[in-house]
């Protein structure tokens, strides 16, 4: 069966995507009898569209220069198109602006309005308006699902599906790759924050503003997306207390060392309150993971600890977790049989 | 709605499970609008029966009394009730038989067979004769569930629904508390073997005779029904090339730290392999677990690896899984809307 499919966003996770759908064709012929066809690519200045399904190849081949395919419509906007294409799905792969989540809120929105099923790797969107766009999916009969903006590829969201039985009480989490490289860093070779950050730079682990990171915001917004999803929460991001690992000192380090302490930046939420902050765990907790994954544990009443650990980011780790996104909407639309 | 349940088995496990029955009877009612109704428990010599639904609180109270009860039925089997009682599910929790997976085996046969969904505890009916059991629920249109006979709550089979769009290429596990937990304080405590071993059974965390567990039997069964879940193949346990730890001396393990590794047990799927062995690893691995935990980690095409941790024994634990399993029927039977 023919699913058409909208992209919204050409960059590192939206190419990912086309290179994965380019490869994994035949599987997905071959294991669900399912074809999505990309009917429309989005980006800020215009689009790629052709009604019969884009051809992948021809846009990873011509790589940046994809404006000067003779489908580019300079100017077009997902808002414009939806009416004159049939689109099934869109996937929002824009860049988190995490003041506004524009974008993506409205391609969010729109998709939603005009029944279009969405999956988004935009972040900003859910954590700034996570309620008002569940109860817009749920009006219109759409699913709404975001398994890449909680570290990336690993199933935090969907993992609740298999754990359905349980309550889940409260989770403690590490949410971003980058703060947890740089303390890591700082507790291996007991350099200072400065250092570590410089080398995280260096190896294109953090932004050469690395705020949002090392200051915990980013670890807050998935911090909400995780507790609204897992606990049936209604926070946004500004219910997060928050604080970064800036001043975490190489001393501070040392001392919690030698009491088989180490410090990491977790992301908490339990008793009705969501908090990101430097903490002291025991080396031996399986939480002590170190480089830039990120891990979740989560406090079951009758399963105890349960934690899930993987690469947090990534553009292909992300296009993963879309494609299973993709795979659950057409498996609960009988696109898949 | 209401769910006819029997439950075979009134050890650990099914005492567990008919706890949290009692439990979260009203969780269930208010979540799912599902009622599980008990009406058979099926021991070795005999079964409690009521059509209408037993009293599991009274069975609870009167604890090993549970033979006096009026509604006991000496000698009642299983296999013989099926055509009296409505059952929609039947929960298979005898212990063990590494052998001959009996009676287990056989009460899964009859389940299927008389079209009644079967969930188990008991691995051995599933490590050795998985692809029987799987096509005669499938010919049956049965759904036959375990996800307790692995980890026990840890979701290491249910996992595969959210990442059913990865490609898994490998597994790498620890899947036998007992024999981690032993490795764990040869580790930490450079003691050898057979006191570590003492220790793990005067925590009652190895039985009096530990071959299943530290020889690497009760791994391997594990194994097979993974690798048969998440990779696809057809393993028995015979195909599995099984070493214990019991000679893995101190000085090994020391030699080993001085590297910067620890010796685990793993329980290995790659390569069209099976393979139970002790192994180095490095101790930042996130492998590197301590404890009784259990732990598994995937290889898929996209995400890399993913790792997921918990504990993998104790009735509650297995109680919860079976609940899952439950619950993941109830939904696909339309028993919950």
């Amino acid at each position: 069966m023919n699913v058409n499919i909208c992209l919204i966003g050409k960059g590192i996770v939206g190419t990912s995507l086309i290179q994965i759908l380019l490869k994994k064709k035949e599987f997905f012929e071959r294991k669900f009898n399912i074809n999505f066809v990309v009917n429309s690519i989005i980006e800020i200045d215009g689009a790629l569209i052709n009604s019969q399904g884009i051809d992948l190849k021809e846009v990873i081949d011509i790589k940046e220069n994809f404006r000067r395919l003779p489908y580019w419509e300079k100017d077009a906007k997902f808002e414009d198109i939806t009416s004159k294409l049939n689109i099934a799905i869109c996937i929002e792969t824009t860049p988190t602006n995490p003041k506004t989540g524009e974008p993506g809120l409205s391609h969010i929105i729109h998709a939603l309005d005009n029944k279009i099923d969405a999956v988004s790797s935009n972040k900003g969107p859910l954590y700034l308006e996570y309620e008002k766009l569940r109860n817009l999916a749920k009006l219109n009969n759409c699913y709404l699902k975001y398994e890449a903006t909680v570290a990336s590829c690993v199933p935090t969201l969907g993992i609740k599906e298999a754990l359905i039985a349980n309550e889940i009480i409260s989770i403690k989490a590490i949410l971003n790759g980058t703060s947890n490289f740089i303390l890591s860093r700082m507790t291996a070779e007991g350099i200072n924050f400065d250092l570590a950050l410089k080398e995280a730079q260096e190896l294109g682990y953090a932004e050469s503003d690395p705020t949002l990171d090392v200051e915990g915001y980013d670890a807050a917004g998935k911090l909400v997306i995780l507790a609204n999803e897992l606990l049936g929460w209604s926070k946004k991001i500004t219910d997060v207390q928050v604080e970064g690992i800036s001043k975490v000192s190489s001393h501070t380090i040392e001392l919690a060392n030698s009491d088989g302490y180490v410090i990491k930046h977790l992301a908490i939420a339990e008793n009705n309150k969501l908090i990101v902050t430097p903490r002291l765990i025991e080396k031996h907790s399986p939480l002590n993971i170190s480089g830039n994954l990120n891990a979740m544990e989560l406090q079951t009443n009758y399963a105890g600890p349960i934690l899930l650990i993987g690469r947090g980011a990534g553009g292909l780790e992300a296009a993963s977790a879309i494609l299973n996104d993709l795979i659950y909407i057409s498996k609960r639309r009988g696109y898949i049989t």
